[in-house]
């Protein structure tokens, strides 16, 4: 199996897939068919058995999956087998939602640091987080490794902010400015943007 | 033109080139090409061309587009050439960052309710919204015949919460909350989940 050649539209579904089956393991279901998840999450079982197959012999004809071991399986793919540190740039009401955030643990993401570029707020604190100063973001980022970045800070400094992360060594943004950002193809970025979502659904309306 | 035959992924890139052309409008910018649009957003030019195409001949060879008319193009066909009203569910973090959020005016929507079902928080302001009980949800949300809502609340009550805004008219769905919802087929859904998010891209660290 070559990383490479599983199409990205794939791994779009896999995190989807992985917290369905988290949900009916905490249910205490054990077993599940690519016809119940997939009635769970609103795609067809020949999809979901055609993304999981790409990635081996995980279910079988008749019984159909042992969650444990999917779970397992997806986790192992998708690199959260592991936690992940995350820092969080920006300190507004999303900083402050995603620093209390009870949901990343178990998901495999530990936000450690906060950073915000506003004199006034840095050095107080949020939950287990103490507000840094986004001056010293590039060397602090950088000495701790951190390789996972959210950003929800304004558009106007979004591309200049990024920029310092990808200096600082980060690969991976996800991004909440509303604005699409340039970075070198070895840095992934995932958007969210509500209006952005709310557009997708006004045109069926 | 029909919209049922406009492939869902083209609908997806539209709100992106509607958010680089605002962009390149507040900076003054009155034309721009399928090349530049592309680098501004990570698509290819073809790629570009083709989606806008779907729609009509909204550039011209040599010239490009004209900035105004197709945001105004754009706009007509997401249907946000008006002011959508919007409910949030669940006055949390999350809820109160939507609240207060000031990019969705610009962009098509309004939020007018905020609803929670704890009782301590009914009654307290956020900005101009002041919180208001879960159970009047249904009653509130028809009379004012409110189509979109976004849902901040946990999993585990967002199904039925969901099924509430269905009875209640409503036809689309922001949903924060960390689980697939069943809806019927003419309600959309789009997630917004940090966390699936950022497993999208550890796979490729």
């Amino acid at each position: 199996m070559n990383a490479d050649k599983i199409p990205d539209i794939i791994i779009t579904r896999l995190p989807v897939y992985l917290r369905a089956l988290q949900h009916m393991a905490d249910n205490g279901i054990k077993n599940t068919s690519s016809q119940e998840l997939g009635e769970s999450v609103g795609i067809s079982a020949a999809q979901i058995r055609k993304d999981i197959s790409q990635f081996g012999e995980f279910g079988k004809q008749g019984t159909g999956y042992s969650i444990p071991y999917l779970l397992d399986k997806l986790r192992e793919i998708l690199k959260v087998d592991r936690l992940w540190d995350v820092i969080i740039v920006g300190a507004g009401d999303m900083g402050h939602a995603l620093a209390r955030y009870q949901g990343f643990a178990n998901r495999g993401f530990n936000a450690v640091m906060i950073f915000d570029n506003d004199k006034d707020k840095v050095g107080q604190k949020i939950g287990d987080l103490t507000i840094e100063d986004t001056v010293d973001l590039i060397e602090k980022v950088k000495s701790a490794g951190v390789k996972i970045a959210m950003l929800t800070i304004p558009a106007t400094v979004a591309q200049d902010t990024a920029d310092k992360l990808v200096q600082a060594g980060v690969k991976a943004i996800l991004n909440y400015a509303p604005i699409s950002l340039n970075v070198p193809e070895d840095v992934k970025v995932q958007y969210i943007d509500p209006a952005t979502h709310l557009q997708r659904m006004t045109y069926y309306l």
